[in-house]
């Protein structure tokens, strides 16, 4: 498994473009991935109750059953809350982009992220979708730049690997810097493969990769009304059709869809407002993945926590503390925790590190905390990162 | 129902002293609380996996079914984490202040809060105990400050009715201002009252009234290892016993019960850290009061409405995210929001607020926020605080 350099166009047969239409100031804000020839799609959207225009016409695009050639995506503007002015500007952005490729408004998804409340202003919009569509390219960074918000920087990863000695790639590009919490927060990523795989193989693999990915990820516990993660696989690669879960071919396919998937979460939290930490939370001997899973989530949560790690002080009782309002039951006596190779609590609650060896771990930018449960064999990750007084200006002082 | 001026102490019957032992550097550290008479009792305690010693104990002894006479309580070490010792340690701040008082040690209840994960200096406690017994006065002020931490004020309250022409009173003090969450997040509150009442009635009466007031209150979400609201009840006063609930009597106790737990709670959040606002959550036209809370903890919860608040930006956007991943299922667009009485959000989406009105009222330190969900006829209040650089810092360098 080789790790290429760009995105979404790594793969065979797709093209992006990335152009500035009028929506933000000066940035680019307008995106466009398109297949050469029809693909077979999986999405996932926002488990939030209030969802935007986009998301409503993607879950009906989607259960269409079809293939989808075109993602098109603006930023600067999240056409959420915008009753039915919105829904027909996220209709109208489909229908620009199936004219402009000459191809079926049921094969185009459409995604916004930005300001919520606002409508779309659509004289710019419409003419940017048919320039975007005029400057389809092999470069995907373009679209990667345009899907920016407050990101500061542009997010893709893409790998290869061997299926049945044929090459087959994945590649992808997100964005999402605040908002982001477990179920997927104002996050968006858009992956595309040359693989050939059947929709029900697909959306399995898709399913399982964010459940490990966009799901174990936290910024600062908010979820949006925007999320989504959209793959494309247009079977370019020519291998041999991936067409059961755990069947010939699978593992190596799926391998690769989560690697994209984990390294975009982790680009994400990197990039997490304000952030000046990278924290890497490992739950191992819980009594199930999901348990493991919730208490790492519920320790990555805790502003306590996160205070903790900004101010670089090995405080093993906020996460003990943290993991005991999770919800999973556990005997805390049995509890151990490691910050990178530095013991810091042992069972029956010895403690007996040195502050040095802490600090020197805690002043790094990337941190890693192990928590051992004593309750089993099941192991989970999940990415966070510190919160700091940036991160309240940030999000105190956007409109200034 | 007059509100009088002070604390535990306003109860016919009670006394109480705060000392300074040496826990803390030069500030009160121990306090007793002491009934004349047998108490009838309740208690609630953290839901929180991982619990302190003290917590431990007292439910040992709330589950004994017997009258308590004596609270002992000390601030700067929370006896939490501390294994067997620490177990041992509780149990002898019981057997001790039940000698110095001339008690059985059933009587007494115990309660830490401060560092976790330290062993008690109990050199200093031992005979902090004892001279806090020496020191029993019918002045509550000084038990109120002795179990501060990072307050940066004592609390307390105290309110007088009338229940058949019998003047009863209730008093109370508590402690916290960070780590406050829904399920009573390091949070002590100490509540004495005069009326006669059964335990089960006192029970009852108690868990109604927190549910209504601590568990309504959130600085930042993090819930604590000590928490603990005991109410003892002397019967002093001479009312005719309140036996039933809902039976003579019952109401104006019940009500003078939640107004101290209410002021209580308003006074730990209006303490949070680093807090510059003092925000009131009002959801009505849910669909059950659980519904209303469970909207209402949401919104309080985030870290993006409340950043939102400390930079006076009136974000119904964000409002509206949080509450569409609260679980609770509504329809957005019957959805209106108020600040203050400033209409911000009409149904279907509509925006028509004035910039300036709505800057005026989130320009002062007391912002009600109204969220009408348009669902039924049930409501909540719940009572939180913005998210400010001062919490990062106070949470970040504590150790310096």
């Amino acid at each position: 498994m080789d790790v290429v350099r760009v995105g979404v166009t790594a793969p065979i047969g797709f093209k992006a473009s990335g152009l500035f239409c009028g929506i933000k100031k000066l940035r680019k804000d307008i995106a466009l991935v398109v297949s050469d020839v029809p693909a077979v799609a999986a999405a996932m959207f926002t488990t939030n109750t209030v969802v935007a225009a986009p998301v409503v016409v993607d879950r009906e695009q989607m259960a269409l059953g079809g293939k989808i050639r075109a993602i098109v995506v603006n930023s600067g503007n999240a056409n959420a809350c915008t009753g039915e002015r919105g829904m027909n500007d996220a209709w109208t952005m489909v229908k620009d982009t199936a004219e402009a490729l000459g191809i079926a408004k049921e094969e185009v998804l459409v995604s916004s992220t930005g300001v919520i409340g606002q409508y779309l202003p659509m004289d710019v919009v419409r003419p940017g979708v048919r320039a975007a569509a005029e400057h389809l390219g092999p470069d995907g960074s373009g679209a990667a730049e345009a899907i920016r918000t407050t990101d500061t920087f542009a997010k893709e990863a893409a790998v290869r690997c061997a299926i049945d000695g044929t090459r087959v790639t994945v590649g992808g590009m997100a964005k999402g810097s605040g908002m982001i919490a477990p179920n997927m927060a104002t996050m968006l990523a858009f992956v595309t493969t040359d693989a050939a795989v059947t929709r029900e193989v697909l959306a399995a693999a898709t399913k399982q990769a964010v459940d490990r990915s966009f799901h174990r990820i936290s910024v600062d516990g908010d979820t949006s009304t925007n999320d989504m993660v959209a793959v494309l696989a247009n079977g370019q690669a020519g291998n041999k059709l991936i067409d059961t879960v755990g069947g010939p071919g699978y593992d190596a396919f799926y391998l690769a869809l989560e690697h994209v998937l984990i390294t975009l979460s982790k680009m994400i939290v990197m990039d997490g407002e304000g952030a000046t930490k990278f924290v890497e939370i490992r739950v191992t001997e819980a009594a199930s993945e999901e348990a493991a899973a919730q208490v790492a989530r519920t320790v990555a949560n805790s502003n306590l926590v996160k205070t903790a790690l900004h101010g670089e002080d090995a405080n093993w009782g906020r996460i003990l503390a943290a993991m005991g309002r999770s919800g999973v039951t556990f005997d805390p006596t049995k509890v151990e925790i490691d910050f990178g190779d530095v013991p810091i609590l042992r069972s029956n609650y010895r403690i007996e590190f040195s502050e040095e060896a802490a600090k020197e771990v805690l002043s790094c930018r990337d941190i890693a905390i192990t928590i051992r449960m004593g309750a089993g064999d099941a192991s989970a990750f999940f990415w966070t990162c510190d919160l700091s007084k940036e991160y309240v200006a940030i999000n105190a002082n956007y409109r200034t």
